[in-house]
């Protein structure tokens, strides 16, 4: 916490360098959020002692400035909705596809909060009664098939059993790490196990997004995350071949957004302090 | 839609002679329906020919009376807003295991249509890659695995292989046809083979819910239909094993009304006739 705060205070005295007006602090955070409180109800596993932490009241009460707080995959939600391809779309979805998986949903031009801030967890919609072993303790969840860190697992497991390279790959050796990006190259160049894996994995996330078109039926899905561009066209295939006939006809886009979590932490901000209640 | 309009007319008569007033009429169907509208936009395999049925103009004009259409699934879900379980919570759903498989969602009391008027289509959702075909085409759709007519699936390919038999059950030559409910009294009878699909089918059904409870974050789920009391223990069982923690809270609770689907038909009427918009 005080690292953040030392971070916000050097970002103000940088704006005021700039001559810039602050308006307020957007944050955007991995987890569980109750927006309306500024509370950090439930993190990841990543910064798991985050439970149940106010992080609006210390923030305002040292930059005597308003605070928003929401989950990342909300932000990323309302960065689409004000800058993004969600502009002026009543109904829409975004998955963020990085080393885990997560998403918003808006719905009627506002996000879904849920009843207890735990709606939108689209990384934990299950596409099988077993499956591979999630994060979450369950099976069978997309982000345990098709998220940066499930490819990464499937990369190493390939490279252990020496079944991951292929003639035209930059020695792996000499790599930092295995990761996705090897998967995907060993795919392009051939290697038909990288390929499977790949495959299972567009399957996995396509008939999740299927899900959600078939619960929520959106009109635009937005793909964005570093594997975005790679499941754009394996998710739209999938849709064509098992959605509803009703449903198959939805766009699917992947995001120009850099950063899409913290541009809605901002869109926040610019929301609220521009909204005329007067 | 004579048969319809006859019937509407016989109605109003009986009406009349128990001095009763009309305030409207209220249309539940199977498929995908614009209510703004009053049409059926393409219905289930069971009634095909049904598809861009404008239902509201015939009646209307024959019985002069205001019409309201909807699908049955979300007529459902209006049935236990206004005389179920749903009275005065702003977030749930509704899921009817009949034949098939529907329900709907409502969101701040309102119900979600979606932009094509397709979301909700809780039958197909689907918690397996490959799994059972399902009626819409696809694979694994839960209505595949734990609708009544994929009970009885099973229970006539059991019978068939002479395993659905065992002690102490009615004699199933004698019986009309085998159904879901032998299935379901072989079980209580200990037949492991009869155990192992309803193991799978409530599985299934539970991990669709999950399903549900990870994107919409409902606070309460209402069970219907004839199959509803069988799955309302292994749903819950389920939930606890496998919804995320923020989700496990969640009651599934199992209808208490009868015909949910007309009774929110008419709750349509009563609704929007009470309306006061003055």
């Amino acid at each position: 916490m005080e690292l953040i705060l030392k971070m916000c205070t050097e970002a103000v005295i940088d704006a005021v360098h700039l001559n810039c007006r602050i308006l307020g602090v957007g944050v955007s955070t991995g987890g569980r959020v109750n927006p309306q409180e500024g509370v950090i109800l439930h993190s990841t596993k990543l910064i798991q002692e985050w439970s149940s932490i106010d992080i609006r009241t210390p923030i305002s009460d040292a930059l005597h400035l308003p605070v928003w707080v929401d989950n990342d995959g909300n932000c990323a939600a309302l960065a689409e909705k004000k800058f993004g391809h969600g502009k002026g779309v009543e109904n829409f979805v975004t998955i963020i596809t990085g080393t885990g998986i997560g998403g918003g949903i808006i719905q009627h031009n506002e996000l879904i909060h849920g009843s207890t801030f735990c709606a939108a967890e689209l990384g934990h919609i299950m596409v099988s009664l077993d499956g591979p072993e999630c994060m979450c303790g369950s099976r069978g969840c997309i982000e345990a098939y098709a998220s940066g860190m499930a490819l990464q697992k499937e990369a190493k497991r390939l490279h252990d059993e020496e079944l991951l390279e292929v003639d035209g790959m930059v020695d792996l050796k000499k790599a930092e790490s295995v990761s996705a990006i090897h998967l995907i190259n060993a795919a392009r160049l051939g290697n038909h196990k990288a390929e499977a894996v790949l495959r299972t994995a567009g399957m996995a996330l396509g008939v999740g997004i299927i899900n959600i078109l078939h619960m929520v039926n959106p009109s635009l899905v937005i793909l964005s995350g570093v594997l975005a561009a790679h499941y754009q066209a394996p998710v739209q295939q999938v849709i064509g071949q098992r959605a509803l006939t009703s449903a198959q006809s939805i766009q699917v886009l992947t995001s120009d957004l850099e950063e899409p979590a913290l541009l809605g932490a901002a869109s926040m901000v610019l929301d609220y302090t521009t909204r005329r209640i007067y």
